[in-house]
């Protein structure tokens, strides 16, 4: 057996960065299912939003020079032209002294540069008093204020969340590319490991459960997970089975058999799908630390521990970043932890990276982190949390009371 | 027309509580396709897991006091009594002075009470030589340490995060009594509003974006949105439809039409919807101060503001609690909201919330929020922003440095 040497957590980030790129396969889809989805090119307006200058309230259309030092004890007095109606064009232009009723939405007519609110004016017999001054440009947005016509909007790389998909939509773009979704395969390999919904265990046997948090945590990255089954520690029919799905997927997840015992095929089966083959064997990090990360050809392989709960761990450590790396997603700094202090003190290895649950709670506006007793395989731990503590490598430990980057597991 | 006095967002929420309560009805769903549901049962282990004493290295089980003393310069030795095979019972014991191999996963022998790593011993001719003492327990998880039987794993109310469907496949439950999914429907108004996909506007339109931001919010949180299409303003055509769609759905989302305007036949649309009809009309709130709420029957309706920005903050604010309220969700503590330090001063009017979009961005172990200036009506302000920063009603502003409690919009 060939041993590698154990990396640790930084340095695993940037091996995944250096071997794991995406695919880059793109498809054109409607825009009511992109969500989610990765955009494959820069979006550049083609009109401005909005397309007119638009009032943001109910109220009467002015030039606000004509309001100024109106006051509830001083109204000022303006002559109403007329009336624009909602998704109509204005036509008159408001003059000198003049004041036009505008809605919600509706189109600033020219000569305008500000609308009143009807709560600060009254009409009466087609003559307008005004209780407020306004300023020029108050009560409206105007035309190219949301988007300015050949402003980029949207760059390559960008998941397209709600807000991003609304965008698209005001510049009327019904179609957009993005990059293709990916398929995972997971497959379980052990003697001692039968279905999940296996009802009753005979002595020494484990429910293979893995593959349910796996898929799940996939699912959220909008990516599918197909299941290979179960796998007995046999070299060859683990190859056979592994090389089977390894073709139908973009990225393959073994679980189980990654440590250092005598039935460990894990490494052999994922050197025999292609090279360059194994890249990472072993991390510094607990849990977890028997986790192997290899290429096989252009296809990112995953080598998860088998303890449910490092399982979970690792996969949201190393295999988002893996596959967010793959379907294309540009790394941006978006708020994936958030900081909490810390209720105990927690000693740690330096040169090791500790991921410590936690059950989360506020007190007096901050967020504090309390460390959940019990083994790194045990899965109550995690549905006992609510985030996870990471102690980075460099530190021995963190304080009770100290500031800590937490990974929300919600 | 009737008027309310608007709501504070504090009284707005304690309205919503009192008004919006879950439907309840239940359905059984296979533990694959129950991720995200809520629970609609306590479930109570009706076994140990795991189901026997379990070593988690590889290593040799043995009884910790014979290991005592050992260290690289002192060894001790033990005899090598047999080896344990994954997925199978442990059939002969381990005695004093006596070694037996397991490996990771594998049932410890009985006499046996901790597993010594194989990095720390070495086996020579059927003599375990011991560099390393070890602790009872050490290396072990004991049979019920992750659930214990008859111990309650998850209460009625809980979403199923990946970790719960893990847990409760480790027990072989193969499907779980949750709360069905909600539909809820969405309907335009406005003559103004045009389909997202109309290629050219006309000067004064407006293109319905509303319907996909809200319905990707909705979909976060496992609710499907159908989609009712526009109607003009025209009180009679309004309320057939939003009656036609009020039928086929759980809650009802209006969308544009709710200011004080002279076309504004939400409200007269909602009220005739059933009683007891609408509790909120207008929220001291900004943006998104003409938001309506409404129970008509049992179900929930929901009259946003038409501005895109708006409708999204408000959506995400009152219809989220709305909506998980209708779900069943046990309003647990979970961090939704992340604390950051705000980059200017920002005035507020006491009395009103404020929601202030920000790029979010991470210096010296802490969240910064950056405000992103530009009107409430601007979808872009969402595109550029990673959360949004509420400042409470009896705040007159935040000072810079100040933490501010953040909602992340990823």
């Amino acid at each position: 057996m060939q041993f590698f040497k154990v990396k640790t957590v930084e340095e695993t980030f940037t091996l995944i960065d250096k071997h794991v790129k995406k695919i880059g396969v793109t498809e054109k889809r409607p825009l009511e299912s992109a969500l989610g989805c990765i955009i494959a090119e820069d979006i550049t307006a083609r009109e401005d939003v909005p397309g007119f200058d638009r009032s943001t309230v109910d109220g009467y259309a002015v030039r606000a020079e004509d309001t100024f030092g109106s006051s509830e004890s001083m109204p000022g007095f303006l002559t109403v032209a007329g009336e624009v109606r909602m998704g109509e064009a204005a036509s008159f232009p408001v003059g000198f002294g003049e004041a036009v009723y505008v809605p919600t939405g509706g189109m600033l007519p020219p000569g305008a540069n500000s609308v009143i609110m009807i709560e600060h004016c009254e009409e009466i017999a087609g003559l307008l008093n005004t209780y407020k001054q306004v300023a020029p440009g108050e009560n409206v947005i105007r035309a190219g204020e949301d988007i300015r016509e050949g402003e980029l909007l949207l760059s390559e790389g960008t998941r397209l969340r709600p807000q991003e998909i609304g965008a698209l939509a005001s510049l009327g773009i019904t179609h957009v590319r993005v990059y293709r979704s990916l398929k995972a395969g997971y497959l379980s390999s052990g003697d001692e490991i039968v279905p999940f919904d296996t009802p009753e265990l005979k002595i020494g046997q484990i429910r293979d459960i893995n593959y349910l948090t796996i898929a799940g945590l996939a699912k959220d990255w909008g990516i599918d997970v197909i299941y290979g089954g179960i796998v007995p520690d046999d070299y060859e029919e683990f190859r056979l089975k592994a090389f089977e799905l390894y073709n139908q997927v973009d990225c393959l997840i073994l679980s189980g058999g990654s440590s250092v015992g005598a039935k460990d095929y894990t490494t052999e089966v994922i050197q025999s799908l292609g090279d360059p083959g194994v890249y990472v064997h072993g991390i510094s990090v607990k849990p977890g630390k028997p986790t192997i990360l290899a290429m096989a050809g252009e296809k990112p392989v995953i080598g998860l521990p088998g303890h449910p709960a490092s399982a979970m761990i690792i996969f949201r450590l190393f295999g988002e970043r893996i596959l967010k790396n793959l379907q294309g997603e540009n790394p941006e700094h978006r708020p994936d932890r958030i900081f909490a202090r810390i209720t105990k003190n927690i000693p740690s290895a330096p040169g090791r990276s500790d991921y410590i649950r936690v059950r989360l709670y506020e007190k007096d506006g901050e967020w504090w982190a309390d460390p959940i007793i019990g083994k790194s395989g045990l899965i109550t731990t995690l549905v006992k949390s609510g985030g996870i503590v990471e102690i980075i490598s460099e530190k021995e430990g963190i304080a009770q009371g100290e500031y800590v980057p937490v990974i929300a597991t919600r």
